[in-house]
């Protein structure tokens, strides 16, 4: 084998502390959020029209915040999960600053925990990466751990630690984009009267759409982003393999499930955290999926009347639709139907000043 | 159900003369452009190239016509036609600024006419829709109407009126974009030396080419245009249908057939109007589409050398060539092949230009 | 049929030194470049980051060479291929300057070779296409020859020439983008380390992944390149055909095993001259495409120390790894697996002046 070419890092390659540059820096644009749209179907306003987001007081439609997230990640893959047996979870995950098309984003990841399993076969690889853009500017903080083969079995391990992760980002440490003001939310426009004050934890919303998913779907998606890991793209290879196909990278479900809730949430206008997210059950080209979401909490701004946190968990489900509510058992176990299980703070406008 | 997703309206929620201000505002953008490309492979050159439209006294090459149709449109679905049984038609369909890349669209509709059906199950809802560009300059205005389930057949209808369509747009009617001038069109970089003159009333065009429609595509360009309609999307839903397949949006066909006909139609520059158009037969993932056209009329546009209007009926044919022109027989059936019966007009520079 | 659709031209429609001059201009944007990155994943990063492409003193990061080369080539189609029976090679292809997101390309062509076959039912044309930007800024070059039909065998051919062809692009015919200075390429960014110096003549390298081709992505792609071959669209007349299916346009095929090879040549930055190809068997979709490259040669650049050329055949393959390099027996025949061979030349940032 040429060793020009890329083997991945195995467990015993990662030290506790590395930082790693990765490759390639991407210039986001409209051609982006063009397919964005094609793909998934977003109805969100604030990133579908300048002039909407301007009234806001930003200075042009933000791409949508999961595009961004699956560029900065698609760059981590080369050298984080490309040896992966598993992609356990994320944790951690803030978005600091909106990408506008024109900005150029890159990702820099810290190795900030190693586990190594008792098999001595696979260990648990934690790090942090970080989405720039333009060079210095913080977009993406977030923390994702995954299960990774060793080259060598009898590779011994230097240091291990397992780092204390958060179980939520607290409301607090959540960034409102400079400049934006949901004062003169066109609510009309929007789509959706619903407001901030109008969703109480516990509420659960049956997102009602469906949307099937085709093999072209999955891998232009994937591609746009740059993820080059195997399972995606590979039919020959995967053909061999116990599920006989290519699997749907998990974020694709995630922008897919996102844009389905528009029925129901139609205001959650940013994502600003992830607090979790499992992807419980594969998913694969043929499935078709539905959406439901539950209010987990929601947080005042401090010193904001325009604008509230409402804590989400979505769960996608393939090829039944979401109107019981599929959930976990008391277990923890998932039904088979059950895809995604994330959790996450979005920002939403208050109707209060409405009504003044 | 949640009360915070969208049930649509059912026939008993409209009223004459309401007016539906749509959501979502849509910035359009080269992504859109080059997707639009890519799904038809449209060749029109006007609409291909920033230097040709400049040579005309355009700004910048201009959107595809029906591409600013079907953002205007899918933002109406929310609103009139979620609950449709049936799209019955449109009229008056005119388009009245070109839209550029940049241009952020959106849609205002009233309800122009309603009758109910003496089932009393459904009735018709007329809705003069009209497309805006930046806030308030008319791009789009046309009717469609549209076969809407009523929530409870014993709601009593208040009003009911049908309104009186035009059965053409006059050519007095149709807008010439501001500062367009075909003096200086380049007929060789066209690709046709067609022009104006040289098509008659009665002649008939087969278009030649066919395309194969996939899955993957109608459902891009749908989602693309927001529009929303669950019969494209979900095929666990369509699957339970009585066609058990997922529907092809009408207007994906609408222009696949006006990228077919620039073979044969290469100079027809503009689709300056809609007179009339019906799917007459759906359209499934798999069929081949063939086109062909019938030069209707033809009219001079009143005080202009450089560019006449041709009146053209354009039939989608599929799963066979178009060769032998099938058509509507004398009682108005159409054959199984026949999906689409578009009447528009398009604007054509003229030769004689050239001559002197 | 009628006489305003294109029948193509047959042999004997061609003259010797005829010129001409394609529809339709095209303006490439940056919607482009998000769908050539979503159809075949490329990770150069000179042609995915403005960043990156400033930093080396061009004005923003170009668009893919093979996106210039399939706008150039597809403009061809209508009046050289369309009754082609075999697209026979290229040769003396180079680029001679880069196209930026807003270019306006379009192709003249220039006939400079007749070669009637001993039949009588065909003949080879040999044209040299020229690209241009913007009006009269060359951009490609390059010459191909096509096997085209008769349309009367009896039609006498008035003169025959067959033009001697370069076996390959001299490096000193090469051209350098105005303005690149690799002195301050960020190897890091790049994702591979690799330079110039590190490649030898007779190396291999099997670029180890695969990827599946749906009907849907090979449509899309070559309706963005304005490409009107009928055998690429029609299932409904290709299924009446010998293989019975959609034929994939080889320049997908080419594009695609071009974005595998940066598995392996990461830093082979540019693609500046093709001195010959071709696609020795067909693909269609649902195949699986590797790729395996042997470097030819390599070569100085004069008067350059930050930047060196490689020549390198890439070979594609369908439905097997290029673990075993499957290439032509020493007959010239190829496997049946072995669809594309494609000689080229890069150009590939020296290291030295990072070791200073």
């Amino acid at each position: 084998m040429s060793d020009k070419t890329n083997p991945g890092n195995f467990f015993e390659d990662f030290k506790l502390d590395q930082e790693i540059r990765h490759a390639t820096p991407r210039t986001v644009t409209a051609g982006d959020v063009a397919l964005y749209t094609a793909l998934y179907g977003p109805r969100f306003p604030v990133q579908s029209a300048d002039s909407f987001a301007r009234r806001l007081g930003l200075r042009a439609a933000p791409v949508d915040d999961l595009l961004a997230f699956h560029v900065v990640f698609g760059k981590t893959v080369p050298e984080i999960s490309l040896n992966a047996v598993a992609n356990l979870g994320y944790a951690e995950c803030r978005w600091l600053s909106p990408v506008f098309p024109g900005d150029t984003l890159h990702t820099v990841s810290r190795v900030i925990g190693l586990k190594e399993n008792s098999n001595k076969k696979t260990g648990v690889v934690y790090v942090r990466s970080q989405g720039y853009k333009d060079g210095d500017e913080l977009v993406l903080d977030y923390v994702r751990w995954v299960m990774v083969r060793k080259r060598d079995e009898s590779a011994v391990i230097a240091e291990e630690r397992v780092p204390r992760l958060k179980d939520h980002v607290a409301p607090e440490q959540l960034r409102i984009p400079t400049g934006l003001n949901f004062a003169h939310y066109d609510w009309t426009l929007a789509g959706s009267r619903h407001g901030w004050e109008d969703y109480e934890p516990g509420e659960k919303i049956d997102h009602v759409d469906g949307m099937t998913i085709e093999e072209a779907e999955h891998m232009l998606a994937t591609r746009l982003y740059q993820n080059t890991a195997k399972v995606h793209f590979n039919q020959h290879r995967q053909g061999q393999d116990k599920l006989g196909r290519r699997l749907i990278y998990g974020g694709h479900v995630i922008s897919l499930a996102r844009a389905l809730s528009f029925n129901g949430l139609g205001n959650a206008a940013f994502v600003a955290a992830i607090n979790g997210g499992r992807h419980v059950n594969p998913t694969l080209a043929g499935n078709t999926v539905y959406a439901w979401s539950q209010v987990l909490d929601k947080a005042e701004i401090d010193g904001r009347s325009d604008v509230g946190a409402l804590r989400i968990r979505t769960l996608a489900v393939k090829d039944q639709p979401a109107t019981a509510f599929p959930d976990k058992d008391t277990a923890g176990a998932y039904p088979d139907s059950v895809v995604l299980d994330l959790d996450y703070w979005s920002l939403m406008p208050k109707r209060e000043k409405r009504r003044r």
